[in-house]
């Protein structure tokens, strides 16, 4: 740190310089991440509530309030009623409670997941001290439940499934995993970060997805409002469909105002909490319907124009593509500015969020047609 | 969730209405809590950087070295080079992170922290497995280091060092604790969460403190920029003196534009990033220096006039202060709408924040003696 400041007109030029080399969502040409530019109502809310702590509670009782309403609306939209829950930082510290619940509920050290799971799930394995065991996927990419329910011993605490997975944005079969974790008395955590606030509207659009978290089996969900529930960054969520579950990471909190903590973090952010609050009340399921409309029709526009391209691409179930077309053509259209991802497998990523317009998609399969057609694809 | 979405109007007059329900910090009466007002430039700088996310820095490189810059600031801080390091969602993050490094990188199962430490330790050992053995203190509540490494032994993986206690802003001897680590090949983790802002400056300022990070011994620790640092939450920091020891931490992040990660967190703010370093630039050591002298010139204030109502108080070593007055003016104070904590030896615990102004000093003395003599304190 230097002795002396510099004046904030100097250090807005500064910042001005490094964020001209950040890319935005809003310049189209990010197609590989599961962010997206925030509601501008959330946004103006954020910087509204920015310097409230969640952390110490008491002393933010009307934002806490409005935490304990989001969590409401989410587990609303799962149709679920009587449980408990929490806003976090994202689906990695959900996840992370999740597990951590688990392993202080149960006796085992093994946790059974299909290998599509998220890379957080791997985390939360090594922080917790716990040795995840990943079964085999069908060709759809779900979770193969016989496999799975095989690899379950006397050591596992958990079993955890997914709903939209971060690759091919596919669907596990959560009740037949409810079943099974009833059957074996384990714990079952829902993935559904991503496909949480997106499942539920593609249902009420008469999309043919399936995707409900039974009236048992199921101990807790994880859905990120700041993917595609358009809320700023950090806000995750996680549901306990038992209240009594969050009892189990609890932290004892001496000298604040609330004695209690189940968040991994300690001070966080209620800025995050009425910012979600407030995009949801706002938007309600009419206008997130509207957003997974937007989003699933250019999905399959971008689906529809690969297929003519002659490119072999998995039909999406969501919105999530994956594109078999080789490392020639993935590095060529990064080149040309694409900011893409890929799979474990190789294959071309693209999540079609609320800022990859059907502009966007049209850019896209132009340039995608030059590449492959350069290569001889 | 509701089906209808309610007008952006109606949805600010439903916040407005949560809000008049939170205290703030510039309502002067919350003397409890290590978070404040963030500077007015850094709160328009996460407004400005909100989107972006360094969870997936490849998409936002000028933020990405926003970070670097501002880890490296409060390395220099300390008088540290060629260390590496993170901003983190706050001091319980840093702790984890310190504490998980240790556990990957030794062979043992227990940590070894005067029991002075931070809550958040309790919850990293939880989360991660370890057995936390907590040591006496000294009658200036600075941990007691013959007692200390009296509890080490072959399952020990890990010391733990407060520079500025939670409690009572106490700094153990941190040239002493490095001394026993590397004796005994062990790793030295400080907590500076608090301090780390605050006991430079003081040093500057010519106060009786000692603080310093030995040359070899200390492994990491963990400074706070959304405590006295005056950043938005969510911003910690934590600093490995030895870059290599972040490897321990390690996650494969596939399908992301960095492959690494080394945070509980996956997803994460830049907004705190680029606002951590917008502040440190505007305020440079002068900047903090003016505003930690204010914090300790109030803090000595209220001191004596504690003194001076005849009432046991502790000498502060930084801006925290310890007064031993009694349940019963504790509560009535808070019935004053004094929002303010305490010791788990029952004391009155107050922090000199920012926004601890004279005036508010002033009031609360006022009050103070109002209420103790009414009790015949």
């Amino acid at each position: 740190m230097d002795e002396r400041g510099l004046p904030a007109e100097d250090v807005r030029k500064l910042l001005s310089q490094a964020q001209s080399k950040d890319l935005s969502y809003s310049g189209g040409r990010i197609l590989g991440s599961m962010c997206t530019s925030p509601h501008s109502l959330g946004r103006e809310v954020f910087t509204q509530f920015l310097e409230t702590n969640l952390g110490d509670a008491g002393l933010f009782e009307g934002t806490k309030g409005l935490e304990s309403e989001a969590v409401e609306m989410i587990a609303g939209l799962l149709g679920l009623a009587g449980t408990s829950g929490l806003l976090t930082t994202g689906g990695t510290e959900a996840n992370i409670l999740a597990l951590w619940a688990a392993r202080n509920k149960g006796r085992g050290k093994k946790v059974v997941a299909p290998e599509t799971v998220h890379f957080s799930v791997d985390k939360a394995c090594n922080l917790l001290g716990l040795r995840l065991v990943k079964t085999a996927v069908d060709s759809r990419k779900c979770a193969d439940l016989g496999e799975l329910e095989s690899r379950i011993d006397h050591d596992t605490c958990a079993v955890v499934g997914v709903a939209g997975t971060t690759e091919y944005g596919t669907v596990d079969d959560i009740t037949g995993l409810a079943k099974i974790a009833l059957e074996k008395e384990l714990y079952l955590h829902v993935d559904a970060a991503f496909g949480g606030f997106v499942l539920p509207f593609l249902q009420e659009l008469g999309y043919p997805v399936h995707f409900e978290i039974p009236a048992s089996g199921v101990d807790s969900i994880t859905l990120d409002p700041h993917k595609m529930g358009l809320v700023p960054i950090p806000c995750g969520c996680i549901i306990f469909t038992d209240p009594e579950t969050q009892g189990f990471i609890e932290t004892e909190a001496p000298y604040l105002t609330l004695k209690r903590q189940h968040t991994v973090v300690g001070t966080r952010s209620g800025a995050a909490a009425a910012a979600a609050y407030a995009v949801f009340k706002h938007l309600g399921r009419e206008g997130y319907r509207g957003v997974v409309k937007q989003c699933m029709e250019n999905t399959i526009k971008l689906y529809r124009g690969v297929v003519k391209l002659g490119l072999a691409v998995r039909t999406p179930t969501i919105n999530v593509l994956a594109i078999d077309c080789g490392p020639e053509v993935y590095d060529a259209l990064g080149k040309m500015g694409w900011r893409l991802s890929q799979t474990r497998e190789g294959e071309m990523r693209i999540i079609v969020m609320p800022h990859v317009s059907e502009k966007v998609v049209r850019e896209f399969l132009r340039d995608l047609e030059s590449v492959a057609g350069d290569f001889h694809v």
